[in-house]
């Protein structure tokens, strides 16, 4: 069983660090406009990808987006965090068979509040910056031990 | 065959509106947490979900993200935009069976450098609040009327 670790306010110190990677997949890209809605060819059509700028399909932006909350929502703080809010500014395209890795880091505390400030970062492969961003969470209160959700096959066809 | 229209830097006006709506599903649950990672039970445990102060499994905060990026890759502007930036405050849980409509309302527009903001907002069915903020994208050059990208059937068990 995948145990998931929270880490609740009083274990943030301003500096600490988390990191979370995945490498996109054409599945990826698949289940991610099958769940959004965003059929943009640029990200499902070989031929059409071939005739823009980026001469071949990319990950859709918002999918370094979902790594970043993957990030905060199971590293840290993880589980029992409530996600205030996100900024994000794009700065190159994901292709598939890259290697995301994002970057969270603890920026500032506000005890009382429990509210905690984490600079977003997320590098491809080459160490090429993706993406980068300010993220603001309410830290969970208790230490947690959770068993992750478990996911059912999915099967594309 | 689904047509994408997109608007042109051409066609934009500050004021200019659009809408994209998605009701949530368990399906979209689970592509969601599959293609990043992000498999916190509050997504996709019920028994887990009952014990936290949603008392139910909520939908990942970054989808409503993802269908602002939706709206923006297939709408306003649609395709041939270059994603920017975006932020988001967090405002209300979106729960399965919830339908959101996200809205787009250009801000501002700078001719110049094909740059145009859009604010952004989303809403459950019962009009409240789930997400708002701002977007910044490189509005496409030219009118284009493109075909959607086709997804493959995509089966859970």
């Amino acid at each position: 069983m995948n145990l998931l670790e929270n880490h609740p306010i009083n274990e943030l110190v301003v500096g600490q660090t988390a990191t979370y990677s995945k490498t996109l997949t054409e599945r990826d890209v698949i289940l991610f406009a099958a769940c959004s809605g965003d059929v943009n060819p640029v990200h499902l059509d070989k031929e059409y990808a071939a005739t823009t700028p980026f001469g071949e399909p990319i990950g859709h932006g918002m999918w370094t987006g979902a790594l970043v909350s993957a990030a905060i929502a199971t590293r840290l703080p993880g589980p029992g965090s409530v996600y205030r809010s996100q900024s994000l500014s794009f700065k190159h395209p994901v292709k598939i068979g890259d290697a995301v890795t994002v970057t969270l880091t603890v920026s500032e505390i506000r005890e009382r509040v429990k509210l905690v400030t984490l600079d977003c970062e997320a590098h491809n492969q080459d160490g090429k910056l993706i993406a980068k961003g300010v993220a603001e969470v309410i830290a969970p209160a208790e230490k947690q031990h959770l068993a992750a959700g478990v996911l059912p096959s999915i099967a594309i066809s």
